[in-house]
C-alpha cells in the first residue's frame, strides 16, 4: 500500500529559483536600461513584492556552472521559473534531463514568454511549441477565461499591456489542462497566453506576457500573475519520480512503507 | 452484456433539421432584406451547398405547432441546428425537455450565435452561458486553435468577418471538450467562438459568428464551418437515453440482447 | 475594467454546511445503528476531525423549513456538502434554483454517493447522471489516477473499503475537469469515483464512496478525502453570478469599481 | 492567409503501417505458437478483417533497415500502429525523431500495450509513461466510459478478456484528451486502457490490451477496437509540421498560397 505524504504543505515557505538566460542583458544596452538588475532581477522582485515572507527567492543563470541548476539547487527548489530566448540550444542536455526529472517528481515550473521554445518546455509537452510572432508595439489585452482560477485572482479583466511583442495562434501545444488567459493584440491576433499543464507529479504554468524589449516585468498586474502561478504550481505531495512497479496479487492488502 | 450497434454510419444520408426562432424576419425589415428566405433559409442553403446529397435538410420555426419539433421530427433528425435570440422564453418547457432527451440519446446539436442563451443550451451546459456584447460593426477574426480538428477543415486561418456583433469573454460555459476557434474583435475583445461539448450520447457544437443584422450566414467560410459541424456531431452509435441499471453479480458474462 | 478581489483567502476559516436528506435515519433502524448522529453527523465529524479550527461546520436537513438552506445560510456558506438518496424529488425547485445560483456565483459543492442523482447535480451537469449499481457487499478499491492532486493527499493508493455498494460505468456525466479517483469493485466493475467540475465561478467535487448501509463515513481515509475536497472547492475569488454585460467600445480603458 | 486543404478525406483508402519489434517471435517458442504470423501479422489481419478495401496495410519490423520506417514509408503512411516490448532502446534516435515529426505533421499513431514505454510514446507525451504490472492470468474487463466515441462502436461493454497481463494505475500520462476505456482486473486494479491524445496536427490512440503471452490479438472485439482507432486517428487535414512564423501587420488580409 502506498501512502502519499505531504512534504510541502500550503503553509510552508516556498523555495523559488528564478532562472534567466541572461544574454540580452550582456549584449543589448536597451535591455540593460530596461532591466538594470536583469530580467531575473525584475521577476524575482515581483515575486517577493507579492509573496513576501511566504517565499525564499534565489536566481540562477545560463553562464553559471551547470547553469546554476545543480542537483542540490533543484532538490531545494519548490518552484522554478524559466526565461530564455536566444540561447535555448546552449542549455546542456544533462541539465534539461535533470529539470525534466524534477518536474515529473513534483517540482513546479513557471515558463515565461519566449521560454515557449526552450528545450525543457518542448520536452515536457512533446510538441513543437511554435507560434506566430511580430515585434512591433502591439497592445496586448490579457483576458481571463476562468475567473475562479487561483492564478487569475487580484488582477483586472482584461490586463492592459500598452506595448508588447505579438504572439499569435496557432500555438502548437497540447490542449492545456487549465486555460486561464487568452490574449488579444491590437493587430488582430489572439493567443492562449495563460495555460496550466500537469505532467507526472508536477504542475507547469505558461504565461506569455514579458519581453526583453518592453518593461512588462515591471508591470504590477504581470508580477501578480507570476506570483499567483508560483503558488499554484507549488507541490502539495511528496517529491518522487513515477516508476514501473511489479505488483504481486493482493499487494495492496499488506501495508508497507511508502512505495509511491 | 450490452452491445453498441451503429445505427448511423458515416456513409448514410444525414437528416438535418434547421430550427429558427423566426421573429426578426417578421418584425424587422432590414433583417428581411438581409435574409429574404429567413435566417433558417440561409443556414439550410449553406448546408446543402456544402454537403449536397449527403444530407436531407428540413426547417422548423418557433411559431409552428410544437415549434415544429414534434417527437416524430426529432426521432427522424440526426442533427438539429438552433438559432434564437429574442424569444428564448417562448420555447415551451415540453419541447426543451424533448430536445434535451434526444441530445442525451445521441442526436447532434449545433447551436449558433445568440442561441448561447437559449433554454436548451443552458439546460445542457448547466451554467448561465452569459457573455459581454456590443453591436457596433466590429471586425471579427475567427482563429483556429486546433488545425487538425474536422470542423476547421477547408477554411482560412483566420476567417475574416468584415462586420459582426462583438461577443467577448468571460463566456460562462463549462470548459469545452473541444476548443476549435477563438475570435478576436477589432475593439480588442476575444471569445471562445467554436466549442464542442459531449453530453450523454450526444455531441454539441457551438459556433458564435452569425447575427440578424449582418450577412454572416451568406459568407462562404461560415457556411463551411457550420456544415463541418453538422457532420462532426452526427451520431455514430445507437440512439438511446442513458439510464439507471441494477446489475446482478457477473451480469456481463451472460450475453443478452442490447441493454445499453 | 473589472477587478476580481479575493473575499475568501486560503487562510480564512471556511464556513461549511453539511446537508443530509435524513430520511433513512428516521425510517431504517439499521441505518440509525450505523449512524446514530445521522449521516450528516458522521460527515461533519470527519470534516472537523481533519480540518479543526480551519472550518466552522453546521448541518441542515430536508425536513427543516426551506430544507435548512435559506438565502442567509447559503450566503454564509463557503462549501456545501450534499447527501441524498430516496427523496431527491422532494427538494423544492426554489431551493435547487437557489443552490444552483450560489454555486455558479462561487460557493463550493461536494456531492456524495447517491447525490449523483440529486436535482442540483443534474442541473449543474446537464446530463442524466445515471449509472449501474448493485448493493451486495462488493469490496471497493479507490485508486488515485492523479497523485499530485490536492484531494488525493494523505491517503493510501488504493483506499480499501471492505464492503460497499457497487457503482459502475457507464456513469453519464460530462467529462470531468479533474479526474482524481477511479474505483474497482470485486464484482469487476469500474467507476470514476472522484471527479472535479468547474461551473460558473464554482467548483464541484463528486466523491462516490459512502452508503447508508455501510459504515463508510466512519472510515478515516474517506473522511480525509471529503475534507480535502472541502478545501479544494472553497472559493478563492469574490462571490458573484456571471451575467450579460453590454460593453461600449474601449470600456476597459476606463477603470471603474468592480463590474465582474 | 493560410488555407487548410484536406488531403486525406474520409472516403479515401487509408495507408496503414503495422510496426512490430518482432523479437519475442524470434526467441520465444510459446509466442511463435500463439502468433505464427507474428504479432504484426495478427494485428494486420484484424485491421483488414474489419476495414477491408478501406485500407492498404503493410508491416515493418525493428530488424529491417531503418526499422522499416524510412522517410518514404512514413510519407506514404496515414496511420502507424506500434507494438514493442523488450527492445525499446534499440530503436534509433533518428527513427524516433522521424516518427515524431510525422505525427506532429498529422500522421495518426496507434500505440499498443507495452508500447506505453516506447521512446516515441514518451517523446510525444513528455512523461515517464510508467505503470504497475503483473503477468499472472488476470481477467481483464474493458469498460467503455464514452459510449458515443467512434472507437467504442461495435463492441460489448464490457469487453471480457479471459486472461491478460495486468496493467494498473498510477499510469503516468498527461490527462488524455479523450478517455474512452477504463479496465478492471480480477486482481482488483484499474487502468485507463483506451486514451486519445492530440499532438501537433496528429492524433494518437493508446489501447492497452494485448500481450505476447496471451491470444488477445486474435480476439474479435480487440481487433474491432484497433480498427476503429485506426480510422479515428487518420488525418483529416493536410500533412505539415507546425513552425514559427514571423507575421507582418495585417498579413491575413492578403490572400496567399497555403502557409500553414
Amino acid at each position: 500500500m502506498t501512502t502519499a505524504t505531504s512534504s510541502a504543505g500550503r503553509g510552508r515557505v516556498l523555495s523559488v529559483t528564478v532562472w534567466n538566460e541572461g544574454r540580452h542583458e550582456q549584449r543589448d544596452a536597451p535591455v540593460r536600461a530596461l532591466y538594470p538588475d536583469g530580467i531575473h532581477g525584475a521577476i524575482a522582485a515581483g515575486i517577493t513584492e507579492n509573496l513576501g515572507d511566504a517565499v525564499r527567492v534565489r536566481t540562477a543563470q545560463l553562464d553559471e556552472p551547470e547553469h546554476g541548476l545543480t542537483e542540490d539547487v533543484l532538490a531545494d527548489t519548490d518552484v522554478l521559473t524559466w526565461w530564455g530566448h536566444q540561447a535555448h540550444g546552449e542549455v546542456s542536455d544533462e541539465v534539461v534531463d535533470r529539470v525534466h526529472r524534477h518536474v515529473l517528481s513534483g517540482m513546479g515550473l513557471v515558463v515565461l514568454h519566449s521560454g515557449h521554445w526552450s528545450s525543457i518546455f518542448r520536452r515536457l509537452l512533446g510538441t513543437t511549441c511554435t507560434l506566430n510572432w511580430r515585434s512591433e508595439h502591439d497592445r496586448e489585452l490579457v483576458w481571463t477565461v476562468d475567473p475562479a482560477h487561483p492564478v487569475a485572482q487580484g488582477v483586472p479583466n482584461p490586463i492592459v499591456i500598452p506595448r508588447q511583442e505579438m504572439y499569435g495562434e496557432f500555438f502548437d501545444i497540447p490542449t492545456p489542462d487549465e486555460l486561464v488567459f487568452v490574449s488579444g493584440f491590437s493587430g488582430g491576433e489572439v493567443f492562449r497566453s495563460g495555460c496550466g499543464f500537469h505532467r507526472g507529479h508536477g504542475r507547469i504554468f505558461y504565461f506569455s506576457p514579458g519581453d526583453q524589449d518592453f518593461p512588462v516585468y515591471h508591470q504590477k498586474e504581470i508580477r501578480r500573475v507570476i506570483s499567483n502561478a508560483v503558488q499554484h504550481v507549488a507541490p502539495v505531495g511528496e517529491r518522487v519520480l513515477p516508476s514501473l512497479h511489479h505488483r504481486d496479487l493482493d499487494w495492496f492488502l499488506t501495508p508497507a512503507p511508502t512505495q509511491p
